[in-house]
């Protein structure tokens, strides 16, 4: 896949855009002001894998927190700002590595422009980054007019952003357009990727609960992914930062767009032909696998099938039968396993696999 | 979204392509034979809102069992058939409303053209559904042109079938072109939508286990969708088939395919600014509202940088301050309400609403 063509932006060590595999971000949901339990929830984080950390700055008090966060943090921290462009002022004195501001509530544009030039100063980035919440679509427009619409505005009162922070010698910036609908993010992202040359930080917002926000931010997050669009990515969770940071990492897996840290299990979904427990072997099977750092596929099929077949397609595989099993290497039938010992034949396979 | 110009397929009463909405259909996981335990299974997904159902029909026997599933599946009933052509015949006999072949492992010619005449003569459909698992790339290829490749031979594979079926009088196809890693997939659709004009039933084969198949589907599936590709889809996960059911909607109405059936909740992720425990708020609201069939989009954000804005987006919302929320409807402050009575408060509103 061709990914889209960037600038590259310096993050502290992270570079965004420019040709850098797509990084990982998420924001601490503790208190800044509580360093202790910031520092805590970012170190959790980084070994989750998390490579660029964002926390809120909503006082005076957050922002002078901020200097000890940076201090501790083994990842490099933005500061989320919003309304009051002295907060941004203050998190870069404070050394936060980036800012955040939204020009969609940060309108005292000679303050915002002062934040511009000591960013450039300084080399740090800034995220410009537009919500949906903020921009209205004109009155009086259908839905879908008022979608297509909205849209454009958010990309619009970005742009009109980038190109002050530009005059004031800031080039270091990074756009996100989050819509908490995600045709809205799609036509976004991909309008912004024809217009500019920015690198796009992609994320649906307010995404919701777990579970729905898995599935909007795969379906969003992945489908700009797909089509090259995306230089760092966000998953929005209501719920603990560490859920969001796999959630990420899954999306990039599934377009194999970051290595798999372990073995990826594929397996059927059974049907009428299956003739073993699967969906008790395939629990076992990815229960004892947990920590586990070998990069395998594992195929785990119910029936001969897709069995044989996809299962080829696997470093080890198991193709089910009538209360029976073929272990399957690189594609071929090893041998023959009874129905109840599946899970240790597989098991010793991978053991003794490099 | 443009969706892609395809021939109309009849399926039993559901329509695939030619511009009908994207149709979701499952599989059952009961053995065929078993007809009281298949039509239970088929009873459960029709009422979470499966629109096909697909049987497998490994034996004689399942072929023979078809019969009575037909007669008594509330949905149209497509038989999965493998290797054997007469398995094919058994099922259009039986009065199957469709059957979903793989070339692949359909080895005799002549046995899977009288599968064609058959359903040409009978009205029925034909599912030319090719899996990676049965077409293998030349060897010696690198893995990027072994994956480009596969795709290309997933194709090519489907459309010299289609293209006996169409010899044969048999133009009531539908393509699926799966392969169990998502670019792979998204790839070989991509091509198919270029080269023909069949509905296309799209789905990530052998997905896994539910958490990753949620994401890979969604990514797979989503993308596809997103680029007005696809007429009907099917989640595979190793585990329930409702469970797919749910997560095939969730994928169409994260792309606005398909109406929301009760309220969407939009929440925030919570950070640093927030003043109330919104985890704990958006389960409870979640957990209260279900069973309500009202069209509502509820807004639960836990701070005012987004609240309001996002809030307003939606029809009625809460916006989180220190121990307090303000109660929006339709973007306007209603009123201010206890910290504790949040949960309270958003439900009499929901309540009082049409």
């Amino acid at each position: 896949m061709q990914r889209r063509k960037t600038r590259a932006v310096q993050c502290g060590a992270v570079t965004i855009g420019g040709g850098a595999p797509v990084s990982v971000q998420s924001m601490t949901k503790t208190h800044t002001e509580d360093t202790r339990a910031t520092l805590q929830q970012i170190r959790e984080l980084a070994d989750l894998g998390c490579e660029i950390i964002r926390c809120a700055v909503p006082t005076r008090a957050a922002a002078g927190a901020l200097e000890q966060v940076v201090k501790g943090s083994p990842l490099p921290v933005v500061a989320d700002c919003h309304f009051d462009y002295r907060l941004a002022l203050a998190s870069l004195e404070a050394g936060a590595h980036g800012v955040r501001v939204n020009p969609g509530n940060m309108s005292e544009e000679a303050g915002l422009r002062e934040v511009f030039r000591t960013a450039a100063l300084e080399g740090r980035k800034v995220r410009i980054g537009v919500n949906s919440g903020s921009v209205r679509p004109r009155s009086g427009m259908n839905v879908q007019a008022a979608e297509d619409d909205l849209a454009e505005l958010m990309l619009r009162s970005a742009l009109e952003c980038c190109a002050a922070a530009e005059s004031e010698g800031c080039t270091s910036l990074v756009l996100s357009l989050k819509a908490s609908d995600v045709p809205t993010t799609i036509r976004a992202y991909r309008s912004a990727a024809e217009a500019c040359d920015y690198p796009l930080h992609l994320g649906v917002t307010a995404a919701g609960p777990p579970q729905l926000s898995l599935v909007k931010s795969a379906v969003g997050i992945g489908t700009l992914l797909a089509e090259g669009i995306g230089d760092t990515i966000r998953v929005s969770m209501t719920g603990p930062p560490h859920d969001e940071v796999e959630a990420a990492f899954s999306i990039l897996r599934a377009l194999g767009m970051r290595p798999q840290a372990g073995p990826e299990i594929i397996s059927c979904p059974t049907c009428g032909r299956c003739g073993v427990d699967l969906v008790e072997l395939v629990q076992e099977v990815s229960r004892r696998l947990k920590g586990c750092k070998k990069d395998l596929k594992v195929a785990i099929m119910g029936c001969i099938v897709n069995g044989p077949g996809e299962a080829a397609e696997a470093d080890v595989g198991i193709a089910g039968g009538k209360d029976f099993g073929y272990l399957l290497r690189r594609g071929k039938k090893a041998r023959k396993v009874d129905g109840s010992q599946l899970a240790d034949a597989l098991l010793d396979e991978i053991d003794s696999m490099d």
